[in-house]
């Protein structure tokens, strides 16, 4: 009953099978190798076009190293108030960048809106001592919900009538294609999004993570400074065989359809059943829900894991706890239908 | 017969059992799982002494991170004149340290030497505008040569006496144990080594480096720091599963050992075998030779794969080169004697 | 009619003789020199305790190179929301620190309360990755706003308790005093502020600005992080003549003390002016009022200098602007009065 | 008899007179008045061009800001072994660029050679992880020789054949011009150079430091840059009034004569005295010369400042000390005759 996070997972079969593959007889070094290249070719298979695809070890580096790529003195860019790059990255890219600044917009469910966001952009004029570079958005979000693709565009737009690039994290991007039903292309580069930090970690490989590239020429610099930051893997196949596990056969959205179900086995089995609930609805694949202090303690008793978080906003009683419960490609069903039988006291 | 680098070599079957082991279930994160502590714990055995651990993804990241923990404002590196932190890192030191300098010393044969190094301090009195603030060693050197222990114990008084902490480099810290004869403890802290950049990649595993800090409290923010910078593993597991098995009855050492054994293989083969030679002696894991053109082109049609190398300071004929061969765990004693004959002609 | 600021003002008659003074034959270089020395004492007796002083060569130079000397990986600072340091200076701090990040607090009128510092700091608990390294208090506000002392000393208290340092932000510091009645002293060290940028240029120097360290050891390197940042005068005598001319006689004091009545004198004349009004009350040489556009092209076609302000939370009618007014060492009871006539129409 | 630095010496009676004529009414901050703006039509004037011009606080400043507008990641910049960027500036450049690296290029008295930059730069080829992006040269030298037209073309042909672009720092400039007699623009954008850091302070201002820019665009974001570092003066025109002093009528090439002939005359006076010697011959304002131990005494206790200096490649007896020897604007030919005297004996 692990819903501590989807990265206590280990990796999914295939992975294990693919690493074993790849490891056969010398390969170049540095991502020159020829599974390092079909891999580049799944991804513009997944996204519908040429795209740049530069390896890195985790999340933090993606998101930082590509953003880092646009700086300028002065310059700004635009999160949501709980982005992973405000809020869990020990300033990572305000140090890759060289000083860039991470303004927070006000963002209900992990959200941004239109509307928030333009204000937001009014306060830094043209000319002035800062320079909105980049608007960064979160899909899916910290809080598990989903920005349609239609929501992407209108905010892409509004980044893009200021001369900014647009930057997705998608640490958990097969879960926001798995939940809101629009395909990569769609999510991403079709409604304006210049590039995006493509996370495998998560969701069923070990340590697969990259930078895709769809708008040619942004980052121009990305070889050396990801060689830089130490992210340039010397035998990248085995980082190359992760992803052809992953995207391979649409690998990577069945194990994130696989976490959203469970996911909303966990949601559909706490809606109905006060005095547990859900702190808010969502569709990817972390619920919150407010539970009892004793049913936590119960379900740890019983081994799950899961993390108290802070009630944002959510009515949480004395003997009670907003908490988190993620579901990964692992997560059974009879898991999580043993948790909400404990739950249910 | 590839001689190009021992990072291209895939992993050993060991390193491959020891990840499917580890694959059983959920772990917590970030390196609090059991394995990742278990791991300190052979560490810390085989360098005799309690160490801290933290992995990284690559050798750049442990040589940058942990220097950049003793970053001062005017702080000076000093660094053998091939050092990979000067040549090949793209800057990484000077970045992650906020814009220190690396200052070369001359080193024949990649080896610094303790008169140079004391000239090269004596430029940069206390209480000036730069700040001397390590030295970092490279053992086994880029030249394929070694420090014994009392070489290292020499260079590093010297850098101890201006207040100076002590790095090494030890990307290939296995080669150099093999070839010396000297414990681990000898070759590093107990000769005055604060901190060592321990590398598994290129002596049989997929990504397997760490920052070993042998001097308590020396670089006291690693853990933000190294977050900061994207190297911080969620599923640090599949780091330490492949350290446990470098590390378990002495596997790194037999790797090593049987790299250096192949090299040593090579080197008999050319030595008496003008006139193909050695550009200069060496005993860890890396050849230089000078070889006929025709020679080389042979060994490439026959699938050798092999680099031309500078020539500083060595003879080369109008119709030869200075090749660099490197030999890995993977390498067979047929591979070898299948090359020099090639070579032969 | 200069009310657009008081960097607009040129130098006193006191500080152009001092300069002429200072300007005898050969001294020192890098502040080396006698009057430096002196100049160094005037500080240690205007705060009654041994300081050090670093002159810089903006205010922006004194927030950003102090502050960097406190960073860490993961570190914060934390300021009020339209603190300079946030608003005005390019991701200075972000800069020189490395890559810290700034966090807003939401400070009603500039003026950060214990409450709001409080619960700010409980989102960043000890061992996690973000580190709150210092807490800065700008006095005089950006709201022309000033902090009594023991305001200074309740939020100070607050960020010690959490091992924080406490900066001041004083390029207004003279209107502070002026304003408050406090001794300088009471608002600074003996209140629990650790350093202060201490600014002359806006109060009747050309260009002198000062860290100021009462806590000894707290910013160990600045004398290379200074030369680092080119901030280093080598004639460092010419800013030294102007602090001598600042702080002799309470010259500075003084000199704040007009501007402050000046200011008051405007305040006064708008309070009972409907439909001009203030924005809001303040005892420092910043004055904010809502005028009417007519009233504003008045004084404009008249030669008066001011600018709009951002309006945030003060009622301001169609035909109405929020401006700034800002008055100085030179301005004079006539340009007031002859200003609030126009005004009144 | 101050030969320890030009930078020692004060402000010459036309900058003190500028600055009292500056110190009328009010003036937009920032650089934003009129004088400024005249000023910068004053160095078009000297340069025979239309340049940019950005005000700094000291030449550390404008060299790293300068060049920090080029950074790349992998970035090198070339310089001499004993450039100011290299040797004085405790990492500026490393850490305005966010880790830029300097490379050493032996220049013999200072001065770089063609040949030796050509293979400097052959070691970095196209495409690896290093990127050449700059040259940087000093004219007047630290050895003070100088640079002619020709030479100072014939290296940056060699660097802009390689896409990099050419600095000059020109702490001593005026010195240079002096020197050689060449023109302004021919020692720099006539002959390759695409931004020169321009000195005042060490021939006679208090602190007049400017980029100047002769490439449009190489630098895009210096406004930004400059004001992040904390180098935008607000009251601007106390700069401005240097230069309108330093650059009318052609003071600064007559301050620069002056120091320079005055260099002559010490030269000249020590050439045909032994066992006083020359070092070795050039043709600026600084003198190196290898002088008796007794003789150093002598002068030090008439009251003479001077710096002993490291004596690379000379002879000096066991008796003597090598010597730098600084004339300035404010040198008396008195003084050098009576130095000359005291050397003597």
């Amino acid at each position: 009953m692990n819903f501590a996070s989807d990265n206590w997972a280990g990796a999914t079969p295939e992975v294990m099978a693919a690493l074993a593959r790849a490891n056969d007889g010398a390969a170049p070094a540095y991502g020159n190798d020829a599974l390092s290249e079909r891999v580049t070719g799944l991804f513009s298979e997944v996204f519908e076009r040429d795209v740049e695809v530069w390896f890195t070890a985790t999340g933090t580096a993606s998101n930082s190293l590509s953003l880092a790529g646009l700086s300028k003195p002065g310059g700004i860019v635009f999160c949501a108030k709980d982005a992973h790059i405000q809020s869990d990255e020990s300033g990572a890219t305000e140090f890759q960048s060289g000083g860039m600044k991470l303004i927070d917009v006000t963002s209900p469910l992990g959200k941004m809106e239109a509307g928030t966001l333009a204000a937001a952009l009014d306060k830094h004029p043209d000319g002035g001592r800062s320079v909105p570079v980049a608007l960064s958005l979160t899909n899916a979000t910290e809080w598990g919900t989903t920005y349609a693709a239609a929501e992407v565009a209108e905010l892409a737009a509004i980044a893009r009538a200021r001369g900014m690039a647009v930057h997705m994290d998608g640490a958990r991007f097969g879960n926001a294609v798995a939940a809101t039903g629009a395909t990569p292309a769609e999510l991403t580069w079709k409604s304006g999004v210049d590039f995006l930090s493509f996370g495998g970690t998560k969701n069923g490989c070990w340590a697969a993570e990259a930078i895709v590239v769809f708008t040619p020429g942004i980052l121009p610099d990305l070889s050396q400074r990801r060689q830089r930051a130490g992210h340039t893997f010397s035998k990248a196949r085995f980082v190359a065989a992760q992803f052809e596990a992953y995207l391979t056969a649409g690998n990577w959205l069945a194990w994130a359809r696989h976490a959203n179900t469970r996911a909303e086995q966990l949601r559909s089995g706490l809606r109905g059943n006060r005095p547990a609930r859900l702190g808010w609805e969502n569709g990817a694949n972390e619920v919150f829900a407010v539970l009892g202090k004793d049913a936590i303690a119960r379900a740890r008793a019983a081994g799950a894991t899961l993390y108290e978080w802070p009630a944002d906003g959510v009515h949480v009683g004395e003997h009670e706890e907003l908490v988190r419960l993620v579901t990964s490609w692992a997560t059974s069903e009879g898991e999580v239908a043993r948790f909400l039988e404990i739950v249910r006291g």
